[in-house]
């Protein structure tokens, strides 16, 4: 790895210069990756982001009806407040992302989201076919993790909705899709500068921290979102919650979970490939020399 | 330490590749380790597990008092929402693990937790003697924390429960299991990735954030089953709860409660050693070769 | 750099000598620095504290104005609770800072907020020119940001506030103003701490968790104070919120939201500067001597 | 420093073995260190401690008033559930004791509390001088912030209590000492844990994370005892509300809130140094051998 000269780069919070590259972006991904193919690791990945993802459905799904059974006021006449709330449900779902990240990004990368498996994608940091088979993985996860929460208490979870995202009364689907693409993008925004090797190499927050961040990100948009759409932003989430709770309604605004996510995970990788790394600038060879 | 070749390794949400093993998995403990019994690095270790899990108890148990207490409509009439509601419960839970864990992990593992410890010891990080030293400790701390919560104010204690697990009404003894064994599994399995020497060695977030992930681990646990069963994940905190308390209601469920983590605990170390670190895969030798 | 005899500093709880000075203070920024108005990095920089500010809005406003909704007597009758409520608004505040911090940090510093751009100017850490280009770029960003959340629900919006910032009932301008003055101080002397060369050489929490605190401080700051003013403590979003929701209240208080942030931050970078970083006395030669 | 011969120490969750020294513990501080006095340093970290303190009490106590005014029935009949509530009371003093211990740390060690003062003075970590200077800065600072809290919103200050500590009804002062002895047990632990050389060199979450565990310390120990005494575990916290609130019953049960905390912060200080860290062991000679 030659010398290369670098532009003033601003650091955290001041401005420092460095003129000699400090870190390594590594090679695109192969599209496709044969010898990827016959490797175990490949395969323990896959499993880990189907794991992953089911414990995610399980835990948030439950978390959701939880709070919904115990603000019931046909149940409990005093129960009002009992519930975790909104909030409750914003941290199940942050929270889980948090620990999901943190225990499999060594294994998988810990996408757990076919949005941000799609991100990874268009920034040719995965393969299409590692892509796609953790994409099918992300879904039957799911899938089982959905149908775990309703075994366990069918009556609620009915009842409540069962987790499913649906545009709610007194917003118009555009509105649906408009909040699901900028969340995704909040959220993809965050994983492209967790894993970036020039900000790693250059302010020690960046790797150390993480998975907090990618988490706190879920927990934001939800906060944001939970009364527009329930909040998708991972259209995994939003098909298995669909599958297991098969109601019309769910099926009907199922495009939505998925054309948003991917739309603000494309537009993320392109912010961030194209403007904040100047993949563009670099191309046209335009505002620097090389050494 | 010789050369290793090592199967590609997909980094935090990139792949990265490995060419020389750089890590040392420690050797397995010895299922009896006299020597160990010399040592007053074990006995520091248990009593510190033993003052963990009396001050884990201890505080959850008076949050849980505290809560019932404001929210009681035949109290303060207008305390609806007072309390710190669920959501405070779960993060006593949570919160107490994070700084218990963050404490003790130098002296003695931090587990504060009999799954946890069965869980280690099914992995050979334990051995026989320690494992049971340890449960018996945090059992032990358990009680007193209990006993310490109920001398407080023992009118309150009783009144609400004293922060006993029962399997609560509308769920079957079957769905209790199944909730315990999952979410212990998510414990387990956090903790075990926040051990890993592997992960440890290339993502430098999984050594340095450890305690935080496993506290939240058991946030989202709560926040997922506190309607159910109250949330255990852990024996020793209902085992302590149960003898304080002393109802048959929660002797009668205790099982749940013993059964159900380590269960849970087994399968995570199970999924983590053979799965994800290809134990069986090595034990076979298929899918790699050594330089 | 040659050796300097440091006086004794006190580490992290404890006292610990230094006698060479074992960090860098980087040169005070030019107040017109000409070469870097031909970097791309300027204005990539510019570009992303534009989006920034645009995310923090868009995803705060919506959290606000969901909390209102969904606590609205007149809309659902049992929703008393349904809302995140005070509690979810200032961690959407502060969460968000949190990951747009850490997102954007290592592109312009991450200042998404003027004030926190004029503390760091009087400290001569920015340039004039790019302190400038940055809270153009903030308030523009603002004003989009309020803008689309107005676009996705017309309706709410209005009626519930639309996020603008005005000195609520039963409080003063006066009141208003130190609260505004205060507030800012926690943040932006938050923000010196995290960028401290001397901090970052000596205590590795500094760097390492640096978003995370920043986060917090505007999360605290939230809970104390928004129910005086809703909180502004960045000019920025004062301004946007009150461009898109366009009520003669909003503008009459606008000035506070300006003058209590920007002397907020001054008053905070001179207590770093001249009291903590002993500049003062430094300059006077006391209480030093060099080796 | 010598080669010393360690016993097994068991590392995060696992067993490791240790067989050089590899960290020192800082001599213990002299009783009077009359040179600390001509030193800069010494006053500046006096100045620290009294900012901290200060903007400790400002936040926490509008955040109290604040939460109380908003579920005042009196004033706004459907503002049950509008304010932050205990919850977010007990974010507001564990956040910024986080925040607080990040910026002061590298200052003054970040007491902002006589009690961690006094626990590491019994520790000889701090000089007796310096140990009285923070307790009068922070006692001093502590008056500042409630004061400028109550000239901000005189009204509210008394009708919702001041942020004052007594003893709720319903408990006893006994039961309230003990509240406050374990309340200060649990923080001071925590600290100790913080600073601790010799887990600091082996656990590297230990000193990057350390101001995030003793502010969630706080935030526990809130969730635990709010409901019986307001929460202390700090005398300075509880002494300046009292001076500014100056009623009868925050003065009689005063005493509470100082022999609380110096016994559990004595107790912790105990617990460390004589079991956890083996001082009484090694007083003894027996255990170990010198290489």
């Amino acid at each position: 790895m030659g010398k290369d000269v670098e532009v003033i780069e601003s650091g955290s919070q001041t401005v420092t210069e460095y003129t000699v590259k400090d870190y390594t972006d590594p090679p695109p991904s192969a599209l496709f990756d044969f010898e990827e193919l016959a490797k175990w690791s490949l395969y323990r990945a896959t499993i880990a982001e189907f794991v992953a993802t089911l414990l995610f459905l399980y835990v948030t799904i439950l978390a959701v009806i939880g709070y919904n059974h115990q603000s019931d006021p046909l149940l409990s006449p005093n129960a009002d407040c009992e519930g975790a709330g909104i909030l409750g449900i914003a941290w199940a779902f942050g929270g889980m992302i948090f620990i999901l990240v943190y225990s499999t990004a060594g294994i998988s990368g810990g996408h757990i989201n076919p949005a941000v498996t799609f991100g990874l994608f268009i920034a040719r940091k995965v393969s299409l076919f590692r892509a796609l088979l953790y994409m099918v993985a992300q879904c039957l996860g799911a899938i089982c993790g959905a149908g775990l929460a309703k075994a366990f208490q069918k009556a609620y979870y009915t009842r409540y909705g069962g987790g499913a995202n649906e545009v709610a009364d007194g917003y118009s689907k555009g509105t649906a899709l408009g909040a699901e693409i900028i969340g995704t993008f909040v959220l993809v925004y965050t994983v492209f500068s967790a894993t970036d090797p020039k900000r790693s190499a250059r302010d020690s927050h960046v790797p150390v921290l993480a998975p907090l961040p990618i988490g706190f990100a879920v927990f934001m948009v939800h906060l944001a979102t939970i009364h527009v759409t329930g909040t998708g932003i991972n259209p995994a989430r939003s098909f298995g919650a669909a599958v297991i709770y098969n109601k019309s309604k769910a099926w009907d605004d199922q495009w939505i979970f998925w054309v948003g996510p991917f739309v603000g995970a494309a537009a993320a990788a392109i912010y961030h490939q194209y403007v904040l790394r100047a993949a563009a600038v670099k191309a046209l060879g335009s505002f620097r020399s090389n050494a």
